[in-house]
């Protein structure tokens, strides 16, 4: 505020900077002579969109600051859920905004099109460094016309993003604090074999309700029992740490073997006191993922409307590697996957009373 | 593009300014030695608000210079339709961003909060500006604690205001083109004669089906037709310019005598081809009207919910101002008090044939 | 499924009974030999709004349930508080539905409105039973025509309603549950007591702003310390618990004293582990309450912009009912004025480590 | 109403069938004993879809009906674009609910799951109507399980998805309705001939900025030059009626060549008024397309969330089908394609005076 003389007493526009941000709005159309009127909404839309990315590594700086340390403080922990759960609030944003932009038609944007060209989305140095920082796998980024993602980038933010690659991420953060938790053994309790006897139990329930099953045909059998192998050799994965991790090593999974199993046990039992915040996280992370996932698919949808199959303003066809990316950009897979790894309710084993204690507040146990 | 040295050939962060735009976020709290996290939601929440205002006006401004010509060509009708309709994209956005600013709890709030005042924002001057240009009626505006709307703001923006105010607005632009409405005398043809007979029909049917009524007690027949009475009487005015003016003067209406009846005329026949996009431009002018009266009072459920009660970093109770803006502010209530007006389809006058082909396209007159 | 002989096999059709369900339309436009194409939208509308109510009764139904047995078990805290969220999660919904009402033009809703007198939205029976339940005031109900909610309604609903209105409702289960608290007395440790000095430091020191400040004329200065002084006053009544059960007494406020300090409490320290679910149920309550107002307010406007002032279906001006409604049916409002008492993180006193201690986990205790 | 006794005055509970309606939720898992509480929301959301459903195929089944007539009126266009813009205003309801579903975590599904197989949503009727009603290519239905699509149908609803497949479709109609259109001859004036010089000017200036920027090297420049004069190719098969039928014969287009040119012309000059409701209407087509192809992506995220990979209770991979719906289900791709063929205003042959009045209002040629 000191450079508007307004002292200790701000004044809205000056607290907002609104000089700078109102004055950032300069059609290339109009530079050219031709001025569109269309144009402002194209610029005010990134706009819009590059200050919620920046709310978003705001978020997101927060959340790997707190999960770099050494020991997450339970204290912490709320901030962290809710700073990740502000995101997941944000991207509906993200979103909404496209059915904005939709209100331009295609032939409005061809009145300004040809003055932006090589600018386009794919030189956002913001959204990169969120994938960035959310952990994308850098081998399998969807390349822009057989380039590298940061080819189409000036050299700082190149340097910027290679930076940001190396650094710690949220995926890594969040395994490492998933395999450091406690609750992996507990003492004489050894949870996983219980859980095993228990899937055992399962597929041998749905194997005989197949055999069983007088309305199928050969065919049909044959094809549901072939399900229910491919069904019990993800078990077996489950079980065996040397071929979960030979998956891993292909790139087929990301989660160590040991984040799995705790990220496992904290879905299955969510409602211990102890397991609240964390399931929140790992829901919050799964949102994040749909929501970013779920924005590619429809900002491909629209870019395939707004030009048709043509070649967008970044010089590759906009819609195509939209779409690539959404299926390959996923970062939390993983995290949807575990649903696949749940048991009923009725044949989840009881934790025992001991251990259910340790995950309670140590008020109730005192005065319980 | 120029001082960015980039050239005919922009890069998207220079195209978008965003030095400017993304070093705009000064933490208050941070000048004060005490960074609180959330105020960066805060200004970034602000700022996006100022830029969708800049675009509201971008296009308010578009669909005033349109309607302030002596003619508005039927070539432009549909952009000026196209603007509003963007406007009424925009708002839910508004709307939505307040679920993004109440992820922020009121302790989060208040660790920043101190710092801010008296800046707040009854202060946005581009708000205003969308109020006045829109046609806000000046006797009915809200006072901020007891001192005009302006008494807040900065000497240069009170002036921008003062002089907006006394420019040509939307609603008196949209009441001179409805009262030049070639249809309101269509030869020979008497519209307003034949619609009155129809009214006294329906006016008297519902009196009869009140008379009869064998389930109805004393008071609530005299409830009924006392109702029925208001219902007849405001025809009355309807068909009495002088009362219709006297209320115009009052300020209970604000569209002229003529303006209202273009306007009932293009909503009772809304399919003639000609007043289709009219039709559209009255209902853009609703929605938009309805959007900020809606995102008045649910901001002003947020400023209860975030200070609860407590005067606002504007000096003055915050939620109560909004609630009354809600109510006070809006400007084409005459537009929502069409439906009170409106005769079933199956009572509705048959227009004579000359005059449909009137409203018809030319090309159908001569093939058809 | 056994009536549709599909026996253990459901068939989508069946299993959600969609003979029933979508025979359920019935249009009385119809009936009356005048099919109105638009009575379509009107009834599914009106179904779906339905049907989302029963889901509301039946999450609500799981949570009174909960909330009533003597001790409510840490392990379904996590439950209940899925449970309001859902309710949160269900209520966009509602509003979004007005938009598509909204593509009926006033018009078209005439063509078959006078059928339907007196049917009304009045008249939803589960709407009434969610307003009971949630523990709305008898007292602060809008009246209908001057008449009580239930004049509207059949003999066997009212009864059901007047019913429920006897019963334990959301506000008096969650007040007997904040009063049970065992948080409101720390063994030796005195909270209110460093509260209340916390509370006096922060008034002295706003009223030695107000003193010092240069700028404010004798008016200015003269309003700023009667808002403080009124402000100096709500803290008087918060540590006065006569003043405050007084106020209750009056209907001003509704939660007990005990059960609103438990509240602030948990609003002020809502990051120690034993306090994250209840900040999260008392954050879903306020959800809920600020939904159903912010509803009600949209729902008016879109009354008004239907009929435009005239008398609705169920016979009363259904747009000033809803505006009082919105004003009056608040359930939660205690709670929105929690922020009003809350204290800044820097002045907010530590908690003592064996208090912090009982609010944290039995594992980080023995660990730690 | 009649059944219900209360005669002509329709009871809000009768008039909506709320017995039928709300008996219509009877739990799987109640059935076998198992109560599940999360099922409610299951059958309640499905409910809900089917309820749209519904509403759809009233408005589909209107749209179609008045697009069969022989000759459709102006005065009914403006009701046809309505109806389909009450589809679009449908769609973000059914994208919306899909949070609500989310809202149940996938371990509270599984307690039920079990009991549902193999009902799917699959098995919707509705849905599958809609999807022939809109045009949907036989040949591009993804397949379930390696089946045809109504496998997992009941008999009578296989017949009645068979029968709707055969008749007129929203996609054969506006391709009968544009290729009727009376404007692609104008008298003696050629517009293709016009555009396609526009178009080849277009083309050569491209080529030329290609050739003579010094910043591509040549790989780049090659790329350029390949993508250009597959741009070009576009623009060829557009100006060979037999190359364009060719390509239509083999799937890859669908609407004829007069009645792809009729929608390329109404896009071009969407603002003179003959064709500005022309123009809303293939708007909404492309909206409609694009909802639910995002629909079905978001759709199939949801269901990859929720059961992780495994075979759905329709006995097959649900997100995989839905991931293949989104591709291969879309029916108006042709019109997406529209904008790869327009043209810069400043490069649009401007219409002849007599061209342009046929395409305006009668009134406006006799007065001006």
């Amino acid at each position: 505020m000191g450079d508007s003389g307004v002292g200790s007493n701000p004044y809205y526009w000056d607290y907002l900077r609104l000089d700078d941000l109102l004055g950032a709005q300069r059609l290339e159309s109009a530079r050219h002579g031709r001025p569109a009127h269309d144009e402002m909404l194209f610029i005010v839309v990134h706009q819009v969109y590059e200050l919620w990315f920046k709310q978003i590594l705001w978020e997101l700086d927060g959340v790997l600051a707190a999960m770099a340390e050494p020991r997450l403080d339970d204290d912490r922990m709320g901030q962290v859920v809710r700073r990740l759960q502000r995101i997941v609030a944000i991207q509906p944003l993200l979103m909404a905004q496209l059915d904005v932009i939709e209100t331009m038609t295609p032939l409005d944007f061809l009145d300004f099109r040809g003055y932006l060209a090589p600018a386009s989305g794919f030189q956002s140095l913001q959204f990169r460094l969120i994938e960035n920082k959310l952990g994308i796998s850098p081998q399998r980024r969807a390349r822009i016309g057989g380039m590298p993602y940061t080819a189409v980038l000036r050299e700082d933010h190149r340097e910027l993003l290679e930076r940001s690659a190396r650094e710690p991420n949220l995926l890594s953060l969040v395994e490492g604090w998933l395999a450091r938790t406690p609750f992996l053994r507990f003492g004489s309790f050894d949870f996983w074999q219980v859980y095993r006897r228990a899937v055992e139990e399962v597929l041998a329930e749905e194997r005989a309700a197949i055999d069983r099953n007088p309305h199928l045909g050969d065919d049909a059998r044959a094809e549901q029992l072939a399900r229910h192998r491919a069904y019990g050799e993800s078990f077996a994965v489950l079980f065996d740490r040397d071929a979960w991790e030979a998956r891993r090593a292909s790139g087929e999974r990301r989660l160590s073997h040991d984040a799995f199993l705790a990220a496992l046990l904290i879905s299955l039992y969510r409602d211990a006191p102890a397991f609240q915040l964390p399931f929140s996280l790992l829901t919050a992370l799964v949102d994040i993922d749909e929501g970013f996932t779920a924005w590619r698919q429809r900002h491909a949808l629209m870019a395939f409307r707004m030009i048709g199959g043509r070649v967008g303003t970044g010089g590759t066809s906009g819609h195509r590697y939209l779409e690539a990316a959404a299926e390959r950009h996923s970062v939390f897979r993983d995290l949807f996957a575990l649903s696949g790894f749940l048991l009923p309710t009725s044949k989840l084993p009881d934790l025992p009373a001991d251990v259910k204690a340790q995950l309670g507040f140590r008020y109730q146990t005192t005065t319980g």
